[in-house]
């Protein structure tokens, strides 16, 4: 039995492969590993048999035997220390690339996620135009730093890790914003991990799931 | 050679121990690690020299030979990878512990993020009262959730893991808020935490830090 994994029946995105089972999927195609994907309905989520699972009422979850996770930088980690390819053998390097990934969830995502909610729940105050280059400079702040970092190297720390792979997909939020544009290396950051043939059919197979949607 | 922690010189929380070095300082004390601490200003912080550790230029790093860390996610799983006592041995628990840790840091750390931001940046403006009721309401939504799968446990998995260390460590920071007490077993979780030696080793290290730069 391949592990199953959960994913919005509706994704909010519209397929644009912005929810977090994008970063879930990519990891699984990286590694080589057939999965299934159990659709929930937004009430579906909130649902006691769901929260079972995920107590936050969230997608994506991932069952595989008695392995029952949520959070999908947990879920990306455990594909990655069961599978080659997505973190260095060497143990710093190992370190290193997980610490990457713990920078994506924590000092990337959170102004990202203000940015978002931001657009969605503010736009029609009267503040908005006010607060918004406040949260913008916050995103700045470390994309300035993270482009530094990265300079001239095709990825974060040596070869393509679970690091970049959480990164980019932190990163691909903000391409509506126009933010990336300011920091050249970002956006060509992001184009090479959407051009890797695991993330491309990471990305189709979430698409499909929004097309059937739209057609019934 | 004991690992090497870098913390604030003067950390703005006056000795509350809400500062990100805590939860590292935490773990090296339940696993018995003894550590060394170097001490930054905020100038120091964003030095090249400090750059080269952290690419955010911020505390906490970890240098322990030729393992050099930021984000204190990473270092907390890399101590309790390397020392019994903070994840299960037992690989399903320890997968699970291990998506706590990420929970606390991308489920529940955001929203406190952005009340701390909102309290302090936004005090002053016509519109704060107005939008911190809608902050606090995304904190509720996931300490509601927290609290009924916490239920009447003592630790959300098993015994006390690295999850509950880094979700206890994200918690405090609600204390002046108000919001914990909403959630009757949310603070006796957070007492039990800061009931154990190893918490109070590593809250007094800290605490000693502010009372010396506090005298001079």
């Amino acid at each position: 039995m391949p592990p199953t994994i959960t994913a919005f029946a509706n994704a909010p995105d519209r397929g644009r492969g912005l929810a977090r089972d994008m970063g879930v999927r990519w990891a699984l195609e990286e590694v080589g590993q057939p999965y299934d994907v159990r659709l929930l309905s937004f009430s579906e989520m909130k649902q006691a048999s769901h929260r079972a699972l995920h107590p936050f009422g969230q997608i994506p979850t991932y069952e595989d035997g008695g392995v029952v996770l949520f959070e999908s930088g947990a879920i990306v980690l455990h594909i990655a220390e069961r599978h080659a390819g997505l973190l260095p053998d060497e143990p710093e390097g190992r370190a290193r690339a997980i610490a990457w990934m713990f920078a994506a969830l924590s000092s990337l995502e959170p102004p990202v996620l203000d940015l978002t909610i931001a657009v969605i729940v503010e736009r029609n105050e009267a503040w908005y135009e006010q607060r918004l280059p406040r949260v913008k400079d916050r995103i700045r702040e470390r994309l300035r730093d993270l482009s530094v970092r990265l300079g001239n190297a095709d990825w974060l720390d040596g070869a393509f890790s679970a690091g970049d792979l959480m990164m980019i997909t932190v990163l691909r939020r903000l391409k509506a914003s126009g933010l990336l544009d300011e920091y050249p290396n970002l956006p060509a950051y992001v184009a090479r991990g959407e051009a890797r043939p695991a993330f491309r059919r990471a990305f189709d197979a979430q698409l499909a799931v929004f097309a059937a949607a739209s057609r019934n």
